[in-house]
Parts: C-alpha cells; sequence; structure tokens
C-alpha cells in the first residue's frame, strides 16, 4: 500500500466550542468548517496544518462512539488518519497480513472522504483510519 | 505564533521492534532511524509519512515517562509535535495566553531539535510539543 500523508488527526473533546478557541486563539488555526456526522454521533471541527487536518471530535450522544471514549479514557488524541492512493487495496492487503479490520468496505466519512478503520488491537493501540479522497 | 506542520506524531509501543515489523511490513513505511534518547528513557524508531514522522517510543524504565504512560493508559497516541518558526516566541506567547508549560525554555530531543512541551491539562487532554529545527 501506498500512505501519502497523514489527512487527519482526530482528537476527542468535550466542548467543541472552548476548544476551538483554544485551537484559534493560542495555536493560531483558523476553523475552516463544522460537521455533524450522525452515524458517527458526533460534531466536528476542522483546521489545517500543512497537509495534515486537525479533526475535533464532540460527541453528541452519551453511547456514541468519541462519548464512550472519553467516558473511559478522558479528552485526548483519538486516531490517526493516513491518505492512502487505493483503499480498497489498502484493506484487502492489511487483512492479508493480519490485521483485524474495523470496516471490510470503504464507507463515507467527513468531507465526503472514502474512509475504513483498523482495529487499535491489531495496531500496537493506534485506532487507525484509512481515507482516500474519491475527487483525486 | 506560526504552526507550519505537524513535526512528528510520538505513538508509546511496548515492544519496538514488534511494532516497527507492523509499521514498515503492513503499512510500508521505512524506518530510517533508531535512538536512544537518555534522558526521556526512551528508545525510539522514525518514519516518515509526507511532511510529518511517525516516532514509535519505548520505555527503558518502568519508571521513565513513556513506561508510565503505559502503565495508566496502555500502548498508544502519545503526543503530538507542531513544528514552529520561533519556538522561544511560541512559548512566550502561549504562556501569555494562560497555557501551562511543562519546559519553561526549549531543550534537546531527538533528532538535535530544539522542543518544548506544553501540559495536556491547558490543551485539552493532548500532550502538545512544539519543535524548531536549528539548522533551518
Amino acid at each position: 500500500m501506498n500512505l501519502t500523508h497523514i489527512e487527519h488527526i482526530g482528537i476527542a473533546v468535550k466542548n467543541l466550542d472552548e476548544a476551538i478557541k483554544y485551537y484559534e486563539n493560542v495555536l493560531g488555526l483558523k476553523c475552516y468548517a463544522v460537521e455533524e456526522v450522525h452515524e458517527q454521533k458526533v460534531k466536528t471541527a476542522f483546521f489545517k496544518v500543512g497537509q495534515t487536518k486537525i479533526e475535533l471530535l464532540e460527541s453528541t450522544d452519551p453511547e456514541g462512539p468519541i462519548g464512550k471514549y472519553i467516558e473511559k479514557k478522558g479528552q485526548g488524541i483519538h486516531h490517526i488518519a493516513f491518505h492512502v492512493d487505493d483503499l480498497p487495496n489498502a484493506l484487502k492487503e492489511a487483512e492479508e497480513k493480519g490485521i483485524q479490520l474495523i470496516n471490510n468496505e470503504p464507507k463515507k466519512g467527513a468531507e465526503n472522504l472514502d474512509i475504513a478503520f483498523l482495529h487499535p488491537k491489531s495496531t500496537f493501540g493506534v485506532l487507525t483510519e484509512f481515507c482516500e479522497n474519491p475527487k483525486n
């Protein structure tokens, strides 16, 4: 597979508005989009730094994945997403090499990217996402 | 302050050799350096993906910061490091804006970078590092 760059880093926060203030006013980044992803029960805010996006994630439901994550581990870095050239092929290759997939097939994520997750049990504790931009 | 890109992402692992195999054989990245940082009680392995490095961290001492982190939270993403144009000024600005610094002054990190950490209590749970390459 070919990982071209880190597409984004997902960060779980309790309060999106407060976190946005920190990323804008202290770190000097610009929030260019806020988007709700109903399927994931999150509200997200996006920033760009170099090639990579920071994706802040606030849960809209305590039973959603981010709500449960914060309950268990607290706020913090939730996942890392690599951009790949060919998502279906990358998933096939990972599975053939013994990696446990959370998503066997690409699905739609934020910003209309095709995405899929690998299980952190197979990836040394790192919830890992592969993304492909279908427009490229 | 001016964050130019994500310099690296630090990932705590229990076994560096096993983790290197995953990053090389599954993700297709190339480990270009292994370095021991005695002051931090870690052995590190470096990979590059786009503008950003992946820095795997194995503790050389259970009482070191990575040993304690893994004991408490398990393996996983440990910190995010932003490259800044002017590290002393970035620290000054963060402190003036109420951010708690772990390092008030730059110190030497892996790969001879000037580095300093911000406390995760001030940064919404994300252990945040600023780096500046003195050669630039």
